[in-house]
């Protein structure tokens, strides 16, 4: 599990006085970049010199609590499962006023060459980072049967 | 059915070149806010003067083809089903130079005053406006077995 | 004069409830890429295909008025200046409700080649547009002493 | 001189390539969020429970160097003058990796009441603040007769 932590910013809220619901998934994104750190170059070597990305090709997001300006998020990243051209990342989103879980996001991504825009090969640094957050958890469908994401 | 349409625009990218996957979220709720344009003030009144919001608790986001600067969505929006507090609502959000779908989002949103931040009855003008687009599809489970979701 | 219409979404303001300033710049961009619609394949295609950007290199922001979710903004471009390789425009943002003035930004750009990122000659499609539109105003000097932008 | 360091993100690009311009206004709004960092309860506080804002009534920004995925940049914020109800900061954006001036922006604000959204009288934390950090530079007429701005 990695973790990364996270202000919400004075134009994170929209006119309902939450945060916006787009923006998690934006924090979802700053918490892989922060999950890959340890890559030669980071995450951004990877797409600007070695042309290899990681677009997403499924979102699930369940939203448990409004986030306010003030609040501070900590997103602990594990990994779900490792293919051989995808993985599955998943990013609890937890208050850290009172460890309440805000939402919870499992994010599947296909290995691509960015110039080709086709899948390609995990490299073997990408896998053995993933390789070492690697936490199975219960599946998407158990997890959408729970009644907290089920209104 | 309504068709909202939307030009990709210039800071809508990302480093990859294609649409930040957190933008597709922006638009469905654009597509949202226009989808009930129709009530007395619209989505703005709703929200601002009568204090009734649609915060989503639960998102569902199938990415099948990349965006570039320059493309044209086609947004159709439909509703999945109607609960007492609770809605779903599907955006279909089509590539307009060859209709292909790029995107397929199932979005669940509860009632909720926005003072007390908790769920409320619907208002009837705002179910009128969902009952009209009623158009139930294959459920989640299936959606997301089908090959296209799941790489 | 060009005219550029625009809603306030519900996402575009902050905590203090109202548009959050740097959205301003978002939105004078909006009007820029429609001020040069008529470009053969428009802004867009001077960007991905020409290879020709419009770089800022000032900005210069009077903010009149706030703006709230809801309001409607009129935006009114003009040109000030016309250089070899670069221009001053000018967007006037109008409060559609009431026709007051909530912004008045100035904007130069050079014309460069995105690839090598230097400036470059003015394309004559370019220049023609900018020429339609020339209605020099008082200079920013005289602008930066009226009472509106110097509180 | 208060400095806020603060990475270039994945989705900070647009189709150019660089930094979008309206983005430069999001990472000055965070450098002031530091900037206050020690009041008590912070920026956030000031906002949400005492009802006192600082809207921009001006912005001046000068753009030396484009900015791209992977830089980091070095916020070096400044006050320029303190007025019974205004401030003028100043935010000079440095390229980290070789120390080069990105960007310099000038932010005039006017404490308000976001109640009555109108002018207040400076609250003394705010003031000491401000105080601590007054730095006068050459003018803004100054400044932009230098080439560096007037391209």
């Amino acid at each position: 599990m990695q973790i990364y932590s996270r202000p919400i910013r004075f134009e994170d809220v929209d006119a309902a006085r939450i945060v916006f619901f787009a923006n998690y998934v934006r924090y979802a994104h700053e918490a892989m970049e922060d999950f890959f750190r340890d890559l030669d170059g980071g995450y951004c070597r990877l797409i600007t010199e070695r042309g290899i990305g990681l677009p997403a090709v499924h979102l699930d997001i369940a939203y448990s609590r409004p986030l306010r300006y003030g609040d501070v998020l900590r997103i602990e990243t594990t990994v779900d499962r490792i293919g051989t051209r995808s993985a599955v990342l998943r990013y609890r989103m937890i208050r850290a006023a009172d460890d309440e879980l805000a939402a919870e996001l499992v994010h599947t991504v296909v290995l691509s060459d960015l110039h080709a825009m086709r899948s390609c090969d995990m490299p073997e640094d990408v896998r053995a980072i993933l390789t070492a957050h690697l936490a199975p958890t219960p599946s998407l469908s158990q997890a959408a049967r729970s009644p907290k994401t089920a209104p």
